[in-house]
């Protein structure tokens, strides 16, 4: 098992520090409603994370899948459950989406270990 | 109100059907699983179609995105549930997302108005 | 010379007022912050808007890209200059971009000749 | 049959003698450039289009589809050989491709039917 | 020289096992796709391999392009035609291709040491 | 406070070597409109280097991103002016772009505390 998991937290949390702290009043808001839209609303959080995960997956971006991955498992989204969740990234996105894939199991099988 | 809907319906079953007419057996087999990932498993449809609209909209595809909202009003999902699907897809993917929510609200009113 | 111009800023005001009549708080304040972040700051709205249509050549997105061309235009953004940014587009973007490139071409024609 | 053919090769040629008309000398190198990289060297030019084909497949531009389709027959490439770089670009790219497959199998049709 | 190649293939492998004991119908099934399209068939698996390269350039992603530049060397595709298909990537996909043309390069400098 | 600036430059370094010293003449030819298109014109070079960060933002190329806010840097491009520039990338690309925000605050940290 890789470390991929701890090292992402670790810079995540440092790198977004330094973006605030250096930020204008627009970059401030924007991160202010990319909390929000995931908050509960018409639709539960767990199935907005799903959606935030499914978009994330296609527009491979593997900062964003370990994101989406973490918060599905924090709202009790199952393995099964995130599984096919990845099917539907592989099958929109393609097979470029694999290797993020990759790195997204190699993420979830750090999180399942916890 | 524009005809956007109608347009995309007849023009994706005459050219589906030419696909199909023509294609290799892989291309056969991929319309088979894009299909099957979308049906009941540990995820219910309904939440699979909401996840494909989310990567749609990311991946700014009209044609995709008016085919998901389709689905989403056939499966139950709400106007309120759809538009916070927006609000996902408009935060992950930018500004650059707009003019596809616009042409999928187009397509909203129209199957709202059906 | 098309009506291209006319098509697009007829589309996007009808579609505009759907989208905003229907959306969350979010997607309003997220066209606040889009509206917001081309005005003049640290840089002044002409470079902005200049940085906009970069993006939106490289994104190929159609109506982004003649949406920022309106917008140069009004700030006061030469032809000469405009060209040179549509070769960044380019270089950038690869002949994926040329396409784009022609449909903007046409909608600067039709600015030019108002 | 649509007239989806004729459309892009009118516009094609309209808008491309604006552009070259009033591009830097940039625009007008990467056009001799863009040229110059299909024509037979190590690889001969049939091949570079079957690869020209399956890039503008997975990066979704309909007109560049148009194009490397009409360089294809042009060249020799059958209708067999074709549908498998269809494949390619839809496994690679995955469904958000099949709008674009769709429509290009509609410039093929229109192609094979002159 | 770097030991990108080895890094690859160690991560790839032991990644693929872990996706593919886990995974789905869907998704076993797509890699089963995935395998079988670039297969002899109407176009030898040399001129898929190559169609799979350019794809692969364009979409900018690091692994694909190592294991398609992998496939190439082994069915003899020579380092004269690679070197083609990044000039089709490059003038397709743009500057923005240029980080995987260097990381691309690296990997075969690599295969071709060995 | 990491080495990515020093890493960046390094390895861009060696294989941009490597790349041009294997390369056909296209890629030769595009390597030198790619670095004159940069260059003063009707707009100063100051303005077209904003130009390409905003592109590399929205394209999400850590590498371009990194090499753009170098070359701003060296042409007295100030602080407050790229923040405004993160803010365009951000609101036109969406939060898929916060990843690569983060490592350019990190090599825009790195360059101001030289």
């Amino acid at each position: 098992m890789s470390d991929r998991l701890q090292k992402f937290r670790t810079e995540r949390q440092r790198l977004n520090e330094r973006v605030l702290a250096t930020a204008t009043t627009t970059t401030k808001r924007f991160f202010n409603l990319d909390t929000n839209c995931y908050k509960d609303g018409a639709l539960p959080a767990r199935t907005k994370e799903i959606a935030g995960l499914s978009a994330s997956l296609v527009l491979r971006c593997d900062d964003c899948i370990a994101y989406h991955i973490i918060r599905c498992v924090e709202l009790g989204v199952s393995e099964a459950e995130i599984v096919e969740i990845f099917d539907i990234g592989l099958i929109v996105g393609g097979s470029i989406v694999i290797p993020h894939l990759r790195r997204g199991r190699d993420i979830l099988d750090e999180l399942l270990a916890e």
